[in-house]
């Protein structure tokens, strides 16, 4: 029952990166593995539904009913003594009652209810369990000793449980969303962004998945993490042909040493995008409260990424943003930038975002300059900036007109590694006809932000431009911010072959 | 023409802050006075319009019909031998054939055109001058020229110029918007912000001003400042009754030592906010190979402004965002930070940002937590979270329910000095009902941000929070960083009143 407690939330088994300095390293042979179950999570067969099945904003029925809107094709099993059908399904009284093993339970029942629904889910043999409900370690010591027994039976009976005091998971291919919210819209675009967080600000409840055509591969709320947790995630999404980059909101790390070797094994195949709350003493005053993790750890953390080529990011926007660029565009070679604006001002400020962030401004060939010249005199330079042409070209061709050659000369020019383009709105309508053959070359690293006067206009030119596969940013700032970041993560994956190869 | 040049603009009498360290200052007897012009400029009484009459996107036609549009009562005058009339309106061959002098005469004619339309301009005794045309000192030499050409018509005629290469100025209030692009809408709101920039991308050309509900005093765009700047903006706008808060662009400060000196008089009664690009060499580089003003300085103007009291931010969101809160919020007395947040992890992150910008986390009294948990129980604690309670509060009452009481409570405790609200979507439709009453109040600086699965939905949730007063903000982190700039403005003024003290 959230959206969210992660203030009070506690992790009975929590093992801070304080550990990483030598105390009582969590050795793996403690870790189950989870593998099969994590699968079992994400890609169900068979799902079982405990909780109240009154038409609400919460609870059952809306688990239920989001299942079927966002087109989940798996058995369901509403389980609720008190029905005998909910939308058209048969309810059954108890997990018991349920004529086969289920690959996962659902559960949003009152916590002191909880322990009888996962002793019914490991003698119905289920794989693994959400645990939606809150009111467990989070919450107080009656809490946390109701957790720990929920632990223990599941441990027992081969179960393997997520959260408790979680939204659970989505998987868009298949439409499973367990949130047991309402949501505003029933279709969540399939791709590269696997997303986890310590929190239920993730999820289809609370973000605008489908108005943004934000593709999602996997989706996880960690909750409480009484047993599944980063480490397990991390280990199935390494292997998850849909995942293209890990995005994860972490309060707590259970086990850093861990956590660390994992992501060294992850890092040069996929890139890892780690927000780490706790920066400052206050905040870290806040979480040390309720989940026990010592503070003044926040240094360590920052150099343990670093080592482990994890890329921190600053906040929660760039969490959701940033990874679009690592989840569709080709990895830039090198650190130089093109920028197409519409204002020589915007060029500037865009400059100064780019070499803030370790991009060089690129050196245009002098074959680029002389293309950009055959379209347009004041095109021949970098920032490539439309706007002194701009009412040339409403006059000769539309505004899109300069557009094709202009872009092409761009990522024809080997000094270029990649390109933040700035996209006027009289472009409108015109998106996938102007830059589909640009999307579809795929060459040079891309992102995109469109600016005017219509935040409803931009939004869609926006949706054409995802729909194409080319990201798009609110602002230049974040566009060129993301693009550093993969020409970050560039550097690391080549990195980590090569020291890989030296150890060979 | 432009939407905009600024990469390649020169400015003719370019006086960098470098001269802060002896070398030749501009004096301030150099400057004429412009306090009129600046007034002409913004409240016109009748404006002469010279430029093509063409319907298109772009020109005379266009900034006619935007005066029109916007509900300019003032008398208008295009200008164009090969018309008769126009919208309505008659047509005069010249700016020397109207009838009676005009206030402001607005041109995009092509550069070679404008000095002679400079020249009847003096002729007709106007009183200024925008002059919207480009391939002045941005081009190249020969526009170099030409402006220095047009300057001396003007300054001889008595004549101030704006421009050239701008997109002019706005005043809601009376309807002037002299942008020569077509614009999506035909409302601004008048309110407390005047934004001035060195470029077009300000402007309802390009901001969704009507859309985001925002509250514009005035506007201007210096464009090449052949004439007026900074300066004459500042020395106007601290005694503009409708200006609350004052945010700039600037490429360059034409004359540093007199800017200072300004803002010095001008920060103890309105904060001034300045975005001032070039913080890298790379990008000090792209502007001084255009502007003339050498690079390397910017330690400089960041020391300066600190001594000057004006505030500097970091990119151009900010410098339209932060404003708000200043222009709408009273000034908080100290640091101490209430938050309202969904979602305990929200909270944890919203901790993190208020304590890197020098908020304190406010320690609510034995009193307010008692109110609050009379509300509910969860909600007895700073951050203040509503996720526990929501699936509670869906069923009592609505989400809105636990609001006026919770909100008084907060409002009401002596050791709150400010308010950082996230609002969930459910409140939907009863903003004004369930905030209005403390907006009217007005007691605690408060920012605002709505959290939800839909853009569409959280943007007219934005507009209800900013029709009644209360600013609104992307996320949580935007919203807090505003409220720390109004700490420190509270800070500065405090400062600066105590010096003035000192000095009497």
């Amino acid at each position: 029952m959230k959206v969210t407690t992660n203030l009070r939330r506690e992790s009975t088994r929590s093992h801070a990166f304080v550990r990483l300095s030598g105390d009582e390293p969590m050795t793996k042979s403690l870790r189950r593995p989870a593998s099969d179950a994590v699968d079992r999570l994400l890609n169900p067969k068979s799902i079982a539904v405990v909780g109240s099945l009154r038409e609400a904003r919460f609870g059952g029925y809306v688990t239920t009913n989001n299942l079927l809107r966002f087109g989940y094709k798996g058995k369901i099993y509403p389980i609720n003594p008190q029905y005998d059908t909910v939308l058209n399904l048969k309810v059954y009284p108890s997990v018991k009652d349920i004529p086969e093993p289920v690959d996962l339970v659902v559960t949003m029942a009152g916590a002191p209810a909880v322990p009888k629904i996962i002793a019914d889910s490991v003698h119905n043999k289920a794989k693994v369990a959400i645990i939606i409900s809150d009111g467990f370690g989070e919450r107080n010591e009656d809490g946390s000793r109701l957790q720990q027994e929920i632990d223990r039976i599941a441990e027992a009976g081969g179960l393997r449980l997520l959260g408790p005091n979680t939204i659970g998971v989505a998987n868009p291919a298949i439409g499973l969303v367990t949130t047991p919210y309402r949501v505003s819209y029933d279709k969540m675009i399939a791709g590269g962004v696997a997303l986890c967080a310590q929190t239920g600000l993730i999820g289809p409840q609370n973000m605008p998945l489908e108005e943004t055509h934000y593709g999602i591969s996997k989706m996880c709320d960690f909750g409480n993490k009484c047993d599944l947790d980063e480490i397990d995630l991390l280990d199935y999404l390494v292997n998850d042909p849909e995942t293209k980059v890990i995005a994860m909101h972490l309060e707590v790390v259970r086990d850093g040493q861990l956590f660390l070797q994992k992501a060294r094994e992850v890092v040069p195949k996929k890139p890892v995008i780690v927000l780490k709350p706790g920066r400052t003493r206050e905040s870290q005053r806040a979480m040390a409260s309720h989940t026990g993790s010592l503070a003044g750890e926040d240094v360590i953390y920052d150099s343990a990424f670093k080592q482990a080529g994890v890329i921190r990011v600053d906040n929660f926007r760039e969490l959701i943003e940033i990874p679009k660029v690592l989840a569709t565009q080709p990895l830039p070679r090198g650190n130089r930038l093109a920028i197409v604006t519409i204002s020589g001002g915007a060029g500037v400020m865009a400059i100064d975002i780019a070499s803030t962030h370790g991009l060089s401004l690129a050196k245009l060939s002098a074959g680029t300059l002389e293309k950009l010249a055959a379209v347009s005199p004041v095109l021949a330079s970098n920032p490539v900036d439309l706007g002194p042409g701009l009412p040339a070209y409403q006059v000769a061709g539309g505004i899109a007109s300069p557009f094709p050659a202009m872009i092409e000369a761009i990522l024809d020019d080997k000094n270029v590694d990649c390109l933040a383009m700035a996209c006027p709105w009289g472009v409108r309508g015109k998106i996938a006809e102007v830059f589909g053959p640009m999307a579809k070359r795929n060459t040079k690293t891309t992102a995109v932000w469109v600016a005017g006067p219509s935040l409803a206009m931009a939004e869609e030119m926006n949706r054409d431009f995802e729909a194409i596969g080319l990201p798009t940013y609110p602002d230049g700032d974040a566009a060129i911010k993301a693009l550093s970041v993969a020409v970050r993560y560039s550097r690391i994956k080549a990195q980590f072959s090569a020291a890989k190869g030296q150890v060979r």
